[in-house]
Order: C-alpha cells, then sequence, then structure tokens
C-alpha cells in the first residue's frame, strides 16, 4: 500500500525515540501507522510517563491496552503517538460486532476465530477503515482499568489514589496529567475526499463512502441525512412555489372579473389545505424511507449487528465491582431499576422545572413589554425609547444564560445517570438538550399561532427566522472559525510540507476539538420543525431551507476537514434519539396544521360567506387531524422499516448464531 | 413412571397388530404411548393403508415421518394410531426452538447435539409435555411431502397425482382418505387436571401449569389472558359499584335540601369523569402489564425462543420449488410482495366491501323501521303489527347470512394469500374476521352514541346486551352441547372404564371438533369493549363482566376438557394479535369516552348553569383528549415490555450465540 509505505516513511521523521514492539509475534511489522496522538501535560514527570507507556504497550491479559507506542522526541517530551498492532485491531473489531466481507460475498460479524474466511484481512489498512483503526485505539484506552486501588508513578498519593476498576485514562485526564487524545488526520486521504466532497463545487452527492471510511459511521450518518433530507425537500418546494405563483398567474389572467381573491402573499383556502395535508404525508413518507436508508446503510457500513452492549462500558461508567450478568466479565455493576430512579425522580423533574423557567421567561416578557409600552406612551419622549427595547434585551439575555446553565446541568445530569453504554448516554443527554432547545425555539411561535391567533405575524416571524437564523448560522458556524483560522492563528497552527512530521502532529493538536453533530442536527430539527408545523402559513418554507440545505452539506463539510480536530466516530447503526425526535415532530405536525387551517382568515371568510358555524368547522377540523392521524399510523405500519434483502441477510445470521449455539457443547 | 408404565398395559390390549420398530436403535423401548389417532375413510384400500403406514414409519431421510405407528384391529381396520420415537420427538423439539431446562437451571433453546447437558432428558413423558410429544407427531406428518410426482397405491389416477413437495397428509384429507387425525385425550390425567380447575368448585386461581402441559401454550395463553383480566376488573368494578352507590347514600343523607340532583341511575358528571380517565389509564396499565406477564409466561413454558420461520412451513403453504434462502432447505417459494400484493389489491378490498355491506344493512334497517312505523300508524290496525317486527326480522337475516358468508370468505382470502408460517396465518386470519364482527357488534352503539347522540338509549342497549349475550353465550357454549352431550349421544359415544382401548380411542373420534379459541377470544374483546369504549355511561359494566369472567373461566374449562375433542396445540409465545386489537380498543375508547363526557346530559346542564359556551365545551373536550392520550402513550412508553430478568436471559441467550457463531469455522 503506498499511504503504508509512505507512513513508514513519515515515522522514519521521527526524532529520537522508536516504536514498542508488539507483545504478540504475528504482529511484528516494520510500518506501523501513527494514528492517535495523547498530549500530555507540559510539566509531566518521565516516571508517569514512563509508566503510562507501559500501561498502553502491556498485554490485555496483564491489564494494559495492547497498542503500540512512540514516546515522541525522547522520554521527556509530552506527547506520545499511538497505534495498535494488527492482534487487537481484530480482536477490538470482534468485540465491537463490526461486520466486515466474508469470503461468500456477504457482510458478516468478524470473528477473530474465523479470520482468515474474511477477505483483505492481511492487510490491516484495506480490511479496517482510517476511523474504524483510530477507533480501535481508543476503545483500547478506554479498555485500561485499575485491577486494584493503587498509586499512579510520580503523582503524589495526595492528588488522588487509582481505584479497582477505575478507568486509567479517565482519571488522568481528571488528574490532567493527559490533556489530550486526538485522532491523526491523513493529509493525503484527507486532500482526496476535500476534493470529492465540497472543493470541485459540485451541487450534487457526497462520498458517503469516503465519508464513512475517513469521519466514521455517526459522522457519515449525519452527513447522509442531510443528503436526504436536502432531496427529500425538492417535492414540497415545487409545491411552495407552485402555489404561491398560482394565485398570481389566476388574478393576472382572470383580469378584474374575478371576485376579491385573497390579499397579495397570503395563499388560498385550498392551497392551505392541499399544503397541510400533503406535508402530513411527506414527513411520514420520509422518515419511513429514512428508516430504510439507514438499513442500507448499516449493512454496507458494516455496523448491523453491533454489540455495544456487550462491548467494554463506557469510561465514566462506574458502580461497584461485579460481574457483567451477560458475558460474565468482571466489570461494575449499576443496577438498572436505580438508574432509572434517577431519571424519573431527578433528571424529569429538573428538565421539567428549566421548561418552566423558560415559559416563565416569555411570560414576564409579554408583561414587561406591554408595560414598557404603556410607560413610553404616557411619558413620550424620545429618552424613553431605550425602555421599549429593555424587556427584549432582558429576555435575550435571560434565555442566553439560562441556556448555558442548562447545558452544564444537563451534561451533569446524563453523566449522573451513570449510562453503561455510551449509545445509551448520548441518547438520554441529547434528550435533555433537544426538549429544552425545542421548547425554547418554538414556544414563541406556539403562542402566536394558538394562544394569539394571528396568522399574519406568525408569517413574517417565520419569514424572518428562516432567514436570519440561517444567514447567522452560517456566519457564526463556518464565516468566523474560517476567517480566525486564516488570519490569526494560521502562521502558528497550520501544518506545513516541509515540517518534520512530529511538528504537523503537534499542529493538529492545536486546532479547537470538534464540538460534536449535536447542534448540526438540532439546526435540521428546527428547520423541520419550521417546515412541518407551520408550513401551510408560508409556503416558500421548503425553498429557503432547500437552499440553505445545498450551502449547508458544503460548510459542514469544509467545517469537519479543515477547521477541527479529526473527531474519533464510533460504530453507529443509525441516527440515534434524533430519529424519534423527527418523527413525533411529524405527529405533532398533524394538530398543529389543522388548527392553523381552522384559524387561517380565508378559512374565516369562507365559513362567514356559506353560513357554515364555528362549532361545525371545528367538529370538521376534529375529525381531519383524527383521521390524518390515522392514515399516517398506516402508511408508517404499511412501509416496512427495512429492506427485503437486509431482513433476509439479518435472518441468515441469526439462523446461523442459533445454528453455532446449537452445534456447541458446553462442558 | 406409573403413566408410562400404565400405557404400556393399555397398549397390550390393542387386539391385533403390533407397533412398527424404530428407525435408529436408541429409541427400541417397550413403552410406547399412543399419542395421536388417524381416522381413515370406512372403505379404505388396504393397499393405501399399508402405503400410508411405510410413509409414516420411513426415516426422515427417506422423506418419511419416521413415526411410530399401530396399525389398528387389523391391516383393514379403518384406524392407525400414532407415536413417535425418542429421536423424533428431540429432533423436533430443537427445531421448533422450544427451550429446556438445561443443567445450571436456566431455560435454553434444545439443542440435539447437546441433548445430555438437560435435565430429564432420557425420559420423554417429563422432558416433553403432553401436548408437545402430539404436536411432535402432527408436526412430522405435515412434513411428510412428495419428492417427486407420483400417484397413490390404490388410488385412481384420475383422482389425483400428488405433486413434487406438496404435503402426503394435505392431499389425503382432500382426497377423503384420512378422516381426521386427533390427538388422545389422556383420561387419568385429564380427570386430575379436572379436579384441579373446575370440579372442585373454587373460585380464585387456575392449574396454568397443568393446563399447558396438558393443552399446549396457545390454550394456556387463553386461560391465563382469562385469568388475568377478570382479575384486572376488579378495581373498575370496585370504582362503577361506588360510583353508583355514592350518589344515593348522598341523596339519603342529604334529604331534601340538596339541589335536585341527575335523575335516578344516572351517575353525576363527576363520576362520569372519574369513570373515563380511570378507565383510559386501567386499560393502559392491564396491557402493559399483560406483556410483561407474557414474557415471564413464554420463559416458563420454553416458547420464549420459537423459530418458527426457520421450521417448517405449514402444509397449506404452496409455491414453485426452491430453497429457503434462510435455512437452505429445499421448500416451496412464494415471493413475499406477492403475498402482500394480494392482501393490498384483493384482501383489502374485499373486507372493505363487507363493511360497507353491514353499513348498508343498518341503515336500510333504520329506514325501513321509519317506513313501517309510518305505515303502522297510518293504517293502525293490529292485523299490521307483523310489519312493525318486520325490519328487524329481515336485519337479523340478512346479518347472519352476511356473516357466515364473510367467514367463508375470509378463511379463503387468508388461504389463498399463502402464509408460510402458521402464526401469520392465523394473525391474518383473525384480523380480518376480527375487523367484521367488531364492526357488526359495535356499528350499531357507535350510531346511537355518536350520531343520534342519545345517551339514555345507548345505556338501555348496553344493559341489555351485557346481560341478554351472557346468558345467551354460556348458553349455547356449554349448557346445548353439555345436554346433548348427556341425553343424546352418551351412550354411544362416552369412553367407559371396561371398554377396551381400542373402542376407547375410537369414541374420542366421535367428539366434535374443538371449534378453536377465536370465538372465545372475541367474546373476551367485545366486552373489553362495552367496558372501555361506553363504560362511563354504565358504571356496573365492569362487575357484570367480572361476573361473567368467573364463570366463564369454569365453563370454558369444562368445555375443553369434556365437551370436544382435544385439540393440538402449537407452541405459542403471546396471544397473537389479540394484543394488538385490545391495545387498539385502548386508543378508540380515549376518544369514545371525550366525547360521550361532553355529550352527556349531565355536562349539557353543567354548561347552562354556568354560561360556558358549547364552542368552550367542545375545545376542552379536545384538550382532554391529546392530554390523555399523551399520557397513554408515556405509559405505555415508561412500563418495559418484559421484567428485567427475563431480557436478563434473553440477553445471555443472544450473546451465547454470538460466541458460538464466532467460535465456528465454516468450511
Amino acid at each position: 500500500m503506498t499511504s503504508q509505505g509512505e507512513h513508514h516513511d513519515l515515522v522514519g521523521t521521527l526524532t529520537g525515540g522508536t516504536w514498542t514492539k508488539p507483545t504478540c509475534p504475528c504482529c511484528t511489522s516494520l510500518n506501523v501507522e501513527p494514528l492517535v496522538l495523547m498530549q500530555l501535560a507540559e510539566n509531566v514527570d518521565p516516571v508517569t510517563k514512563k509508566w503510562i507507556i507501559s500501561r498502553l504497550e502491556a498485554p490485555v491479559r496483564d491489564g494494559g491496552a495492547q497498542l503500540l507506542v512512540h514516546s515522541g522526541e525522547d522520554d521527556i517530551g509530552n506527547v506520545v503517538v499511538l497505534s495498535a498492532p494488527r492482534c487487537t485491531q481484530l480482536h477490538v473489531t470482534e468485540g465491537l460486532g463490526i461486520c466486515k466481507p466474508y469470503k461468500d460475498g456477504n457482510m458478516t460479524p468478524f470473528s477473530y476465530h474465523d479470520r482468515n474466511n474474511f477477505s483483505n484481512v492481511d492487510d490491516m489498512q484495506v480490511f479496517l477503515t482510517l476511523a474504524e483503526r483510530q477507533y480501535v485505539v481508543k476503545y483500547q484506552l478506554n479498555f485500561v482499568r485499575a485491577k486494584k486501588d493503587r498509586t499512579i508513578p510520580g503523582v503524589p498519593e495526595s492528588r488522588g489514589v487509582l481505584f479497582a476498576r477505575e478507568s486509567l485514562f479517565r482519571k488522568l485526564e481528571k488528574l490532567g496529567i493527559v490533556k489530550a487524545v486526538i485522532a491523526l488526520h491523513d493529509q493525503q486521504k484527507l486532500g482526496a475526499l476535500a476534493q470529492a466532497w465540497y472543493a470541485k463545487g459540485q451541487l450534487l452527492g457526497q462520498p458517503l463512502d469516503s465519508i464513512q471510511a475517513y469521519f466514521g459511521s455517526s459522522v457519515a450518518f449525519y452527513f447522509s441525512f442531510l443528503d436526504f433530507y436536502t432531496w427529500a425537500l425538492v417535492p414540497p418546494a415545487l409545491l411552495g412555489v407552485a402555489l404561491m405563483l398560482l394565485p398570481m398567474l389566476r388574478r393576472m389572467a382572470g383580469g378584474i372579473n374575478t371576485r376579491e381573491g385573497p390579499e397579495e402573499g397570503e395563499p388560498s383556502i385550498s392551497g392551505l389545505a392541499v399544503q397541510a395535508v400533503f406535508n402530513m404525508l411527506w414527513s411520514t413518507m420520509v422518515m419511513e424511507l429514512w428508516k430504510r436508508r439507514t438499513a442500507s446503510l448499516t449493512y454496507q457500513w458494516g455496523t448491523m449487528q453491533l454489540t455495544e452492549h456487550y462491548a467494554e462500558p463506557r469510561p465514566g461508567y462506574h458502580g461497584p465491582p461485579g460481574c457483567n450478568p451477560v458475558t460474565g466479565r468482571p466489570e461494575a455493576c449499576f443496577p438498572d431499576w436505580q438508574r432509572q430512579l434517577r431519571v424519573a425522580l431527578v433528571s424529569v423533574p429538573v428538565v421539567g422545572f428549566f421548561l418552566v423557567l423558560v415559559a416563565l421567561g416569555m411570560a414576564s416578557f409579554y408583561y414587561c413589554e406591554a408595560l414598557a409600552k404603556n410607560f413610553y406612551t404616557s411619558y413620550d419622549s424620545w429618552l424613553m425609547t431605550p425602555v421599549l427595547y429593555l424587556p427584549s434585551v432582558a429576555h435575550i439575555v435571560y434565555g442566553n444564560m439560562l441556556g448555558t446553565l442548562y447545558n452544564n446541568v444537563a451534561q451533569a445530569l446524563s453523566e449522573w445517570e451513570n449510562h453503561r453504554d455510551e449509545s445509551s448516554y448520548q441518547n438520554y443527554h441529547t434528550t435533555k438538550v433537544l426538549v429544552f432547545n425545542f421548547f425554547n425555539s418554538f414556544a414563541v411561535l406556539f403562542h402566536i399561532a394558538f394562544v394569539k391567533q394571528d396568522l399574519p405575524l406568525l408569517r413574517k416571524r417565520l419569514a424572518s427566522l428562516l432567514i436570519i437564523t440561517q444567514l447567522v448560522n452560517q456566519c457564526s458556524e463556518v464565516v468566523i472559525p474560517f476567517l480566525v483560522d486564516r488570519f490569526f492563528s494560521s502562521s502558528a497552527n497550520k501544518p506545513k510540507e516541509d515540517d518534520p512530521e512530529e511538528d504537523q502532529l503537534r499542529a493538529q493538536g492545536r486546532l479547537p476539538a470538534f464540538p460534536g453533530l449535536f447542534p448540526e442536527y438540532l439546526e435540521l430539527l428546527v428547520q423541520y420543525g419550521y417546515l412541518s408545523l407551520f408550513s401551510c402559513v408560508y409556503p416558500l418554507t421548503a425553498l429557503l431551507l432547500l437552499i440553505n440545505n445545498i450551502t449547508e452539506i458544503r460548510t459542514d463539510a469544509f467545517k469537519i476537514c479543515r477547521l477541527f480536530r479529526k473527531p474519533f466516530s464510533a460504530p453507529a447503526s443509525d441516527i440515534g434519539v434524533w430519529q424519534y425526535a423527527f418523527e413525533i415532530l411529524g405527529f405533532v405536525s398533524v394538530v398543529s396544521n389543522c388548527w392553523l387551517l381552522l384559524f387561517s382568515p380565508g378559512v374565516n371568510q369562507l365559513m362567514q360567506e356559506t353560513g357554515f358555524s364555528s362549532h361545525g368547522a371545528l367538529i370538521f377540523a376534529i375529525m381531519l387531524e383524527h383521521v390524518l392521524i390515522l392514515v399516517k399510523m398506516i402508511v408508517a405500519f404499511v412501509i416496512p422499516d427495512e429492506p427485503d434483502w437486509i431482513s433476509l441477510k439479518k435472518q441468515q445470521i441469526e439462523f446461523r448464531s442459533v445454528q453455532a449455539l446449537k452445534q456447541q457443547k458446553r462442558r
């Protein structure tokens, strides 16, 4: 492999020190690929560094990580470069339940015992993707836990004892000895990926498989979803444009002999109804088809049969030492009921309390605004103008402070809930932040729509939100970091071609950490909310979102490639809790659209003209809502969640496992 | 084993003929238990009988059923008695995925290869239940399929060729050569079961494990559900009684100085509301807790990991010869999409058409009734009185004819949909019949409640339905068959202690076939519908149902033990589609109760008194409905579907299978 050979050359340029030897003879190789950089504290004691290296290279049976370690320039430097030998790579691949192509061409959960029947198993650079190889190193780091209470050499006992079964690297991070663990970029691959992804200026398609190989499946799932969702916006965008143009055309064609139509810019009632029903069916279809797409992608990316539940717990997981009742391996045992109790009795009330604070904030804002207006009109002087802005400013400050506080509280709560699996932790954490942010984003709109019932105001607000938030987001996400990157820190941080390898690695450590996919998904969800909840008020929503998403794909791609450290990415089999969030929004949207339809001025006018009672209209709206929800549920039920060929593959694997279990005689 | 020994004695009394020898030496035993009786046509050709016996005793590898066969009195008689040797029993147990206690005490999917590590594997009478042993014989009968097109000896070719992969016994049944296949009662066990179940006159508890052992898990699930549901009726029954008594007590205590209360027998508004909300929460809790109970029972009964999908297809399944893509075994291959097409394009429209016919029937009934009344009042003569009854009679006749026709059509459609698995066939068939019957039972009530909005009429109708249908059901289900059994056919049919074994077996064949559990479940569902949909109208519903169920348990038990042939019962892991039917009813009930509350005279009166507009009341009802559905969904989500210990056991089995698959090297 060229890239392997090249890495070997580069490794040669690391000044001083060499790679540690692998503990098993089969893994001995001249070519070691630097995968992960571990930054230690500046003032780290050489004794500590040496001990850390010894833990890293020790075999798993002795409680080590069984990695290959390069101590940087010398034993005193504050950098350690890590790689993983073949055996470690393969064992972790098996432990995570990743599927790889078998010799019969099917993706099959990898088995170390049966490794020679898998394709390309001899060449790690082909067999595993870069993201997988790097995640293996990270996984092994988390794996290292103390066997019994002990002190860390070179660290005074007063600063902390490492308890039995405590995660070593979590402890080292807490003590400030390990500053950061960084996945290293492969500049050549990154260049090729960037070229195929955003640099060529093409507007359609993304190299999803290359993204998966380079950044891992959780990042690739985000971009796949973005891609899928962008394409899905085309039909509602076309419909929206058609509904905007149709009344104009009709007015132009019909001249003056048509009766007074709805006012300029306001869609007709039939248009509103078409839009509402279309949106409802559309959102169901999109989410159902996305589930099928997810199933195909998991097969393609080998994450169909992940066994996270049987793998090592996340490093933060703690509890009295015990034995995993399923795998029989020693690990911390924190009972489920205790976690559920914490969620039910602490987390849920705390989240509820914050939601109440948001609602109170909104209520006092409206109250103070009214007060200020009264005050202004009674004193009527330009000196008093700032008073008019006071409530808004106070509300914004309050909102921001509350948001920051809430994020910290949510983080602490999710950590305290003590989830065993990373995905479970992420789901609970995401749900918390999601509920708050969603409430924060939509409370005002819901208030305008259903309490004030002021649809023109809702339309104006929606249009400004769509345009302004998009501009602000794109700016804050990309333009500012890009400018900062280019003009303020480029000379110091950016890796240059002629730097020695060592410095290139260090330079990557100075980039800011990747902020995660949460804000990206949240942006999509809020957008989707504007579209599905209120779109029958403002038909151009879909078109604006479509335009936004096409640029969003490129800016997000640029961001993750150039502006941040390469994130570690755990193998993922779906977009997690976001799937549910989008589906729930779909249901809420049916309710919302039916009511908006009922409140719309056109319908009111029609009712007056035809003499239809408001009571009758209300009953009609309710029946429509019930029928639409029923249709939605039937559509969701009828479309299978995975394509037939995926079910077949899964059944084959299941059948083989059942057969294998039966063939096995236990002692 | 005593029962085994005894069977051996009984077998000795079979006149003439002996059991065929098992094909494998390990199964040779002096004690053969007669499990299944096969009744052939009176005029069956001895050549055909001989050939059938040869197919039954041939080993599986030669396309036979590998059973033990006893040819009755002699080779000419029209009776064949069947049993299964140990090897066949064990192989089928493995094939069905039944769990049995492992030596470590856990229920584990049985593996023939690892058989010696299972408890009691040497004694088939203990290892498998009677129901399982009998089902094994039935399963093996279905298993026999022709390898290539051939004729049946002794049957003229004109009457039918047995095609390749066609089920032999289905063909023989079609040709009328096999009249019936009957699971044999074990009089001693049956006596003990009856004693423990209903004879002692105890009102609480049923011997569920013995029922499962004797009748199999699908029957046992019905009785478990009946049991569970009866207990669950206690709280609403108490509440109903309390709500009835409370206003009476208050009136008695308050004397005349209280304001005019609601009329006699009509519950107060707050009572109605309490009842509606309570019912909604109650129905959710009951179904969620039943799911947990189901999970425990499947573990206890070893049906937790059934692999019906990998076992033999049901005998009626046909299609071009091919290979099962999962198991790789040769079998008919009927593509899924073709089945889905048949369901979507034929079955669904046909069912819809019949529902329209029901609705039309109801509409014409109302129309004709009005006509008849007009006619009667205009002619006003006693000679015209029959005219008044004409519409009702016509409607009843029409309803019955339609019902019978529909049942046949539904049967034919489900057969034609060509389901591979018995459970899938059952689910589709049940759904069809269910939808029709449900519509039939409730259309009139819904019409009264929501179109006529006549709550007093609804209350009267509900009370009469509850009392009359219960009396009619109990009569038609038990009393009449019992009387017929005792006075008309007892001398000829009933087995007597001193009859030879042979005659006892024949006598069982003369009992009517068990009509299946469908009518029993349907009765429960319709009852549950009365309770959950309309109970806030008539609070005593739950009490009446409770009383009905307590007798229902005993009569159903008596019926299945004494009045019918013993049914074969496939291993089951739940109550199938009935679970969903009950859950859907729960949702419909929220909608229904909210509207009933809105229409109730008490609420109307209150609205008039307080000046609350009907518009406001409507909006309040809608909001209440939405909140209640949300609460219902949260409750359903929060209660886990299976107890933690069951999930743990399942995870352990899954983990072991995954490990076993990894340990296995494929060639």
